[in-house]
C-alpha cells in the first residue's frame, strides 16, 4: 500500500478513522459503509471515499469496508505496528498524567522511561517506571532505541532540551511545553497547545451568545 | 467589530495568532507586518491578511499591525474578556494536571471548582481548590454562573455526566474523555484527543523512514 503526497488534512483525519473503526470493532461491527462512517464522524461520505482512496482504497462498491481490515490497514499507515518507543521528559503534573494515559497502553507507543531534574521526584515510581535523572538521558537514548520524546517541560527550558534530545537520536517530539520548536525538518514535532483548544471553545460559546 | 460566517479553519487559527502576538508583546515588539507574522507562524502572509480581514482588518498597508491592539482585539473575538468561569469534573491525573495548568491562570478562564466521586480525593486540595463531591455539582452550577466544564473522566461515564452538566446549565465542554458526545448544537464541545496527536506524529516519523 503506497501513500504519497498525502495532504496534512487527510493525515489529521487518519487517527480519527482509526479511533472510530476501533469503536466499531469493539461493538463487533464487521462491515461499515462510507455513509455510516460519514454520519458517525460528521465528514461527508465522499470525503471518506476520497481520503481512503489516497491509500489505494479499501472498499468495494455497494459492499462497504471490512472494519477489521480497514482498522488494521490504517494502523499500519500510522506506523502503529512499528513498535515505536517513547520516553517522557518532565515528571510534573502533565508528565505524570501522560505516563498513566491510555495512549501508551492502547496505541503501541511503548513508554520506556521518564526523566526529571527534581531530586525529590527522581527515584519515585510512576505507573511502574522509576523516574530517572536527566543526567542519564543521553546515555539512555544512545543505549536504547528511542523514537519519541514527550516534552512535558516548562517552555523556558523546552527548546534547549529538545535540541539535545534530537542530537542524542530522538526522532520525533510530542510537545506539551506551549512553545514552538525550531528543529531539523527530519524531526517531526506534534505540538499540543491546550490553551488553543479552550480558546476555540470560548469563541464558540461567545458566538452562540451573539 | 463584526465576525459573521467565519470558517472553522480561521477560528482554529485565532488562538495561534493570539499566542504569537502575546509572545511578541512579552518581547516588547510594538509593530509586526503580515510578512513577519507569516514567517513566525508558517502561514502565508496573504492568509494572515485574509484571516484578519474576516474581522474587519486591523492593519494599514505598509505599516503593519499594532501588536498590543491586535492581541487585545483577537482576545475580544475569542471571548477572553468575558470572564467565563470553569469547573473541572474528575480530579484524576488529567484533571489534576489541568487544574495546575497555566491556561486557567493566563487565559482568563477562571477555574472555580473541582469535583470527583472518589471519597479519598474529595476534600483534598489542588492548586488552592478543595475537591468537592459530585453530589454537590448540580447545586454548585445552579447557584454559581458556570460556563465551562472540563471533562476529565473515564469515557464510560463521560456521556451521561456531560448530559447532566448541560441540564444544570453548563454552556460548553472541554472534553478529555476520549469519547464523542452527542449534545444540543447550542452547547459547543472541544474534544482533546491526545492519542490522535501522537498517532499523527507516528505517521510523520514513519513517512521520513520511507
Amino acid at each position: 500500500m503506497k501513500a504519497k503526497n498525502i495532504s496534512s488534512a487527510v493525515i489529521k483525519r487518519l487517527p480519527r478513522y482509526y479511533r472510530y473503526l476501533g469503536d466499531l470493532l469493539k461493538r463487533n461491527v464487521e462491515r461499515v459503509s462510507s455513509m455510516e462512517l460519514s454520519s458517525l464522524m460528521s465528514v461527508t461520505a465522499s470525503q471518506i471515499r476520497q481520503d481512503l482512496n489516497c491509500f489505494g482504497g479499501f472498499g468495494q462498491q455497494g459492499y462497504g469496508y471490512d472494519v477489521a481490515t480497514l482498522h488494521s490497514e490504517i494502523g499500519t499507515i500510522l506506523g502503529l505496528d512499528l513498535g515505536y518507543t517513547s520516553i517522557i521528559v518532565g515528571a510534573g503534573h502533565i508528565g505524570h498524567a501522560l505516563a498513566t494515559h491510555s495512549t501508551f497502553r492502547n496505541r503501541g507507543f511503548n513508554l520506556c522511561a521518564i526523566f526529571d531534574i527534581d531530586p525529590t521526584v527522581i527515584g519515585t515510581e510512576i505507573n511502574g517506571l522509576t523516574v530517572k535523572s536527566m543526567d542519564e538521558v543521553e546515555k539512555y537514548i544512545k543505549d536504547n532505541k528511542t523514537d519519541i520524546a514527550v516534552l512535558a517541560l516548562p517552555r523556558s527550558v523546552a527548546p534547549s532540551v529538545a535540541e539535545k534530545l534530537v542530537s542524542y537520536g530522538i526522532r520525533g517530539l510530542w510537545n506539551f511545553s506551549s512553545c514552538e520548536l525550531s528543529l531539523p525538518q527530519s524531526v517531526p514535532v506534534e505540538n499540543v497547545h491546550l490553551s488553543d483548544s479552550i480558546m476555540t471553545l470560548s469563541y464558540r460559546i461567545r458566538e452562540i451568545d451573539n
